[in-house]
């Protein structure tokens, strides 16, 4: 029996088996897995994503100190209880689906912590698995005042160590930012694809050609509805509210062009441009480490409500650990903050909570 | 003074530029460029996109047998008649604007066709100009009843010579198929870095991560006004009709997440996936080359009309040939068609319009 951290994944597809191969190979883990297809499992074993292939879930969560669910987001609460059920009282529990108010709500468990990373592929399966599938890639938790701080900060350890970003959100803001970001470009690229096959139809047939920009903006247009279709439903309320706003949006745009008003139009398109460019300079933050630590008492929910308060906050926590005192009554968290200004924010959003906080 | 094609192009950004590198290595034109801005036909020149830099509109065109006006689409009007009035009879003019109709409808001249090139790229400028930008790609054409066969056929030449794929269809059809794949994109685009934006500053001040797909589907969000506007406000009537129809699309999507309608649901995104693959197969077509001569009288319009009639049935003119013959009352167009089914097809086609049609 080694020391190697054991990992459990429920689910080896594209997702759950980069995240086994990922665990592998940079963190030493033994990872075992399940799939409810055969083949599938059999196959991420042939090809390295995992360390032995279980016949059970349980073969998949005995002994492991991290377990994780890559499942369909349907399926989720059923597995994830299950998972609760034969999983030890130090191991954390998390899944990888793409919205997280439904199961965080489903689930009431100190071990589970929602997940959602932001990556993935058109393609699927284990076959496109990688081991760098996740670098960079900002990775949500949600984590309620529930949470075992200790369980959260060996999940956030975790995906830091496999290269992703993991960043703490309220489950509900979680979906609200995912409809604006995800559902709702997903949604249009399937009008987009519809509308140009109609342009062809209402031309007698001749399907239109289409150009390399029209590729990228329907890349996702038609993703398989055994994912999508319990996406779309799991976050209907958030994706209704994008969708008006969006109707409302596109009924300004024709009433001035209607109108013929080139100046409505070129403050409409200049303040896109702008838009554009702050999504893509908030991708970019400062590098510098600063490392600060608070002093926190050790009962759930504290680990998860500094995380979320910083998540808030836009601040970005690029490690974490945690320090229990002797006695465990309480402990030292330490947290790495990109850039000297995120910081800053930080140790005041910390101190404004009500915890010691310094620079080591 | 040597045999070599003469072109001139007016503009030499990356289209006007990317077009006269293109002439000059793969068909050993002698380009001659002018542009408003005395920095960029210089740099045109350092380059080696063109041969010579012109001092005004007259140097480039004198002498030339083909000229392109790669010009912002509000200006392109009074250009091309500028052009028009400088250059010869035996000289066909084109240009590069994304909207057709309201140049197609403002210039009646033989020896003008309509042009629109699906390439294009992120950049803009001479120094990112490419021989290779158009291989492969849809060059729409515009002719008229008026457009003379002679001079249509040297542009279809000229085009498939640089590489790139001339397709003729009528420029109100162009700009209505061109609003569904190109304009609504655009839009569609600009309004998801808003909500996105938007997204961020509702959940106090976390603008929110964005991964590689939603970066795919807003790659064209907040295009240069200097352009864009023109486009827009040149195809406000199609685009209003896409505007339109995109509406009445997402208050279906709208009602049937409302209705947490799983059946709808799914029927919608799987109608978006057959689309996509219809538009993804109408990208790949045969390649083996039948060629058809066709007896036509020699008159203007005749010409544009068998590409009209071609383009319109979804049949890809691979290559053109026009011989006139000896009193110049009639000749033969010989069309080269990719695939046997198009090309019985077009011959079909050509049938019904009345020209004796053949396969060599």
């Amino acid at each position: 029996v080694s020391d190697a951290p054991r990992v459990g994944v429920l689910g080896v597809g594209l997702i759950g088996g980069s995240l086994a191969m990922a665990a592998r190979q940079r963190l030493g883990a033994y990872v075992t897995g399940f799939d409810p297809s055969a083949v599938a499992v059999d196959r991420a074993a042939e090809l390295g994503a995992i360390d032995a292939a279980a016949g059970a879930p349980a073969g998949a969560i005995d002994g492991a100190q991290a377990v994780f669910v890559a499942a369909p987001v349907g399926a989720l609460p059923a597995v994830v209880r299950d998972a609760l059920r034969l999983a030890g009282e130090d191991c954390v529990i998390s899944d990888v689906g793409s919205v997280k108010r439904a199961i965080v709500e489903a689930i009431e468990d100190p071990r589970f912590v929602g997940g959602h990373p932001l990556a993935g592929a058109e393609t699927s399966g284990v076959e496109h698995a990688r081991a760098d599938l996740f670098d960079g890639a900002r990775w949500y938790l949600t984590p309620t005042s529930l949470t075992s701080g200790i369980l959260y900060e060996r999940l956030h350890r975790l995906l830091t160590g496999i290269g992703a970003q993991p960043c703490a959100i309220e489950a509900g803001q979680h979906d609200r930012m995912l409809a604006a970001v995800s559902h709702l470009p997903h949604v249009l690229a399937n009008v987009l694809v519809e509308r140009a096959a109609a342009a062809g139809g209402e031309e007698g047939g001749q399907l239109p050609a289409t150009g390399p920009s029209f590729r990228d903006a329907t890349r996702v247009a038609g993703a398989p509805s055994s994912i999508w279709a319990d996406i779309y439903l799991g976050n209907a309320d958030a994706l209704a509210v994008e969708l008006d706003a969006t109707i409302a949006h596109l009924e300004t745009v024709r009433s001035s062009l209607r109108a013929a008003d080139r100046g409505e139009i070129v403050e409409w398109n200049e303040r896109s441009a702008a838009a554009r460019r702050r999504l893509q300079d908030a991708g970019t933050g400062a590098r510098n480490l600063v490392e600060l630590r608070a002093a926190v008492p050790n009962r759930p929910g504290v680990v998860a409500e500094l995380a979320l308060e910083l998540g808030r906050a836009g601040v970005n926590i690029s490690d974490m650990a945690l320090y229990p005192a002797p006695d465990m009554s309480e402990g030292v968290v330490a947290l790495w903050i990109g850039g000297t200004d995120a910081a800053a924010r930080a140790e005041a959003l910390i101190a404004e909570l009500g915890y010691p906080v310094a620079r080591p």
